[in-house]
């Protein structure tokens, strides 16, 4: 990979305009009776009409093998090394609900969770209970400990955001949640000397935490993950010299965005709405990421059929994203969701980038078989941006 | 490539079972009147129907244009940098034959040769001598020189090992074997100074040695090569979480894997043989490495038929390891070895990835040119592991 310091090094501010449009959870499986994916099955001819237009492509999020998450898997598309920068779920979670984080914050995302008497947990999510009923409970759970304040956001469900704040505290402790029901919540351990005190803080917060949801089944105890501080990272203003901008409807994604330096476009539901909020902000900015949950949605709950027909909504109103007239537009995933495996993996991912200079192949069908002929070959997420800058003469040429 | 530490943090173990079948030295290259290799020559409709349900590629062994010798070649196939470990020919023979190395041995392997009135290699195997034979001669070479001890032990043919026992020992020597006939075999230099020791009793032994075997003709003379220590390696279990076993009619194989942790299961002579063991100690492991030597001894041997022959003879019995219905099958090899070049090259191996999850190409024939085509691409063949483990549902997410 071409390092952020040599593309940094290059990149010019031009007029030319980006999208990076990601389809959450793209890629899929093909369903035994058709051999056919998602993306196979669902009739999408203007995703089509661009594959034939565009250099194509099977990206891989971070390796092979490897099924990325969330965050490494949009670090990767936005052109950032997804083992050098390390976005806790804490500060994801934060920075997509507007959290003011403050410098040396330890942030974590909490999950109201439904225990029985003996403390075990029957419900890692509490029956999913309503966001309304999340943000009073957040209320009560604010305290101070020591010399150090405990703040709660309520972001959606079940979810919610921690914050430790004061002198002293360090990331590096363990998540209270094991991941599994009918055990009972971990205990947070710090993995490094200088945690301890964020550890011992974490564990008495717990404990009067436990004490005041006592009575409120089924959200009556909590868990803890993700334990993390705001990383340090080159903005893509700086490094792309680009003004990016987020229009995402789902706060995580548009928490990732922002730590990346993208401004956020407040958009509606529908992808429709998302459309329109970059024609509204067109001007303003020359790189757009529009992100679109449902696929990956449709995916997790391991429903083959609800994911073709959002392929296919999607496809039919892809022309009014296209008639803007973007320079380069590149359709992709930060992974696969097959819903045969009800969740990510490690496959490869349909990948797309068109521009009036991007050498078109002879790829007409934008699917995984459809892209396995194509010019980008099999490649990593991370020349995503790369090209796609490329692609918008935004790159000047390196060496002499 | 991602790092093995980071895989060892994904992998979990689960029960699914992964054999790994290498037919070594598998890749050729296409003969002149047909324009087939000898994969394509060969009638092998077992290897293409599960090449129609697999994922498939050309793997690189170590790296474009490299041969990779065997020890790299497995190496990276059981997911290790081969540049990493760095497993010298000494150590594989004495680990192949359950030689009992101590800490701090320095092992070589040694050859019988056949040398002229005045010490000119005339044979560099000694007209391949029977194993008994060479028994009884390394008998006859264990010593004491200095303070160190000298051992010895056949392995087959012409071969046998030799171990440097003893304080203060290095294994930065250089190797007598001039790799051709007519000339003298070598002396034994250092390559560091702290292996000056070694050289000296290395260079005391030959001399010696030369005078036991003066009157031994075929076996007059020995050469030394893959001065070594054992490496200090991660094993496959505390990577990959996996109980693994090797069942391989060829010593050095066995060895390779044992240096990785896997476990040794003994077996007859032939594939058949093999799949028996496999099959007998299926429930006790939940990784099988299945080696498989003729393929590659045709080809070392230039004889194009016998090696479509093999191939053939491999694909009637491969059913019945099918049978025992492994959640990944990976058909691969080390390197290719094409009968018309008789020996390793550095050409990509035909590799496929059969699971349930795999996500199938459009292949249909398992060979050089149909893999071309295939969903993997031309990867590294350090992939493979990641890969089948993904496919075993081994491996955690990376990243939230």
């Amino acid at each position: 990979m071409f390092s952020q310091d040599q593309i940094k090094a290059l990149a010019q501010p031009t007029p030319s305009k980006i999208i990076l449009l990601v389809l959450d959870g793209l890629g899929g499986l093909p369903r035994m009776e058709t051999g056919k994916t998602e993306l196979e099955t669902a009739q999408t001819p203007n995703l089509n009409n661009l594959a034939a237009k565009s250099i194509c492509g099977l990206s891989q999020p971070v390796g092979p093998g490897i099924t990325a998450g969330s965050a490494p898997g949009h670090t990767a598309l936005f052109g950032y090394d997804p083992f050098a920068v390390n976005i806790g779920r804490g500060v994801l979670e934060a920075v997509g609900i507007d959290f003011p984080i403050e410098q040396g914050d330890v942030l974590a995302r909490g999950n109201y969770c439904t225990v029985d008497g003996n403390g075990i947990i029957t419900d890692r999510r509490a029956g999913r209970i309503a966001t309304e009923l999340n943000a009073g409970l957040c209320k009560l759970l604010e305290m101070k400990i020591d010399d150090i304040q405990v703040l709660t956001a309520p972001v959606k469900d079940y979810r919610f955001v921690i914050c430790f704040r004061g002198a002293g505290l360090r990331d590096a402790v363990s998540e209270t949640d094991p991941q599994h029901e009918g055990m009972k919540p971990l205990q947070v351990t710090a993995t490094t000397a200088g945690a301890i005190k964020t550890a011992n803080i974490a564990n008495q917060f717990v404990e009067r935490a436990m004490k005041i949801l006592a009575d409120k089944h089924p959200a009556n105890m909590l868990l803890l993950r993700g334990f993390s501080r705001e990383p340090e990272i080159l903005s893509m203003q700086a490094i792309y010299k680009l003004k990016p901008a987020v229009v995402a409807t789902y706060p995580m994604y548009r928490g990732l965005a922002r730590l990346v330096g993208m401004a956020n476009l407040p958009t509606g539901a529908t992808f429709a709405d998302e459309i329109k909020t970059v024609k509204e902000h067109y001007n303003d900015h020359d790189f757009f990421f529009v992100h679109i949950k449902p696929t990956d949605a449709a995916g997790e709950d391991g429903d083959f059929d609800r994911k073709v027909k959002i392929l296919e909504d999607v496809d039919k109103i892809l022309p009014d994203l296209l008639n803007l007239n973007p320079d380069v537009i590149v359709v992709t995933a930060d992974h696969s969701t097959p819903a045969m495996l009800k969740g990510h993996s490690w496959h490869t991912v349909p990948t797309m980038i068109y521009s009036k200079y991007c050498r078109p192949d002879k790829v007409v069908e934008f699917s995984e078989s459809g892209c396995l002929g194509g010019g980008l070959g099999i490649f990593p997420a991370t020349d995503i941006m790369p090209l796609a800058m490329a692609n918008a003469l935004k790159l000047n040429k390196f060496g002499a």
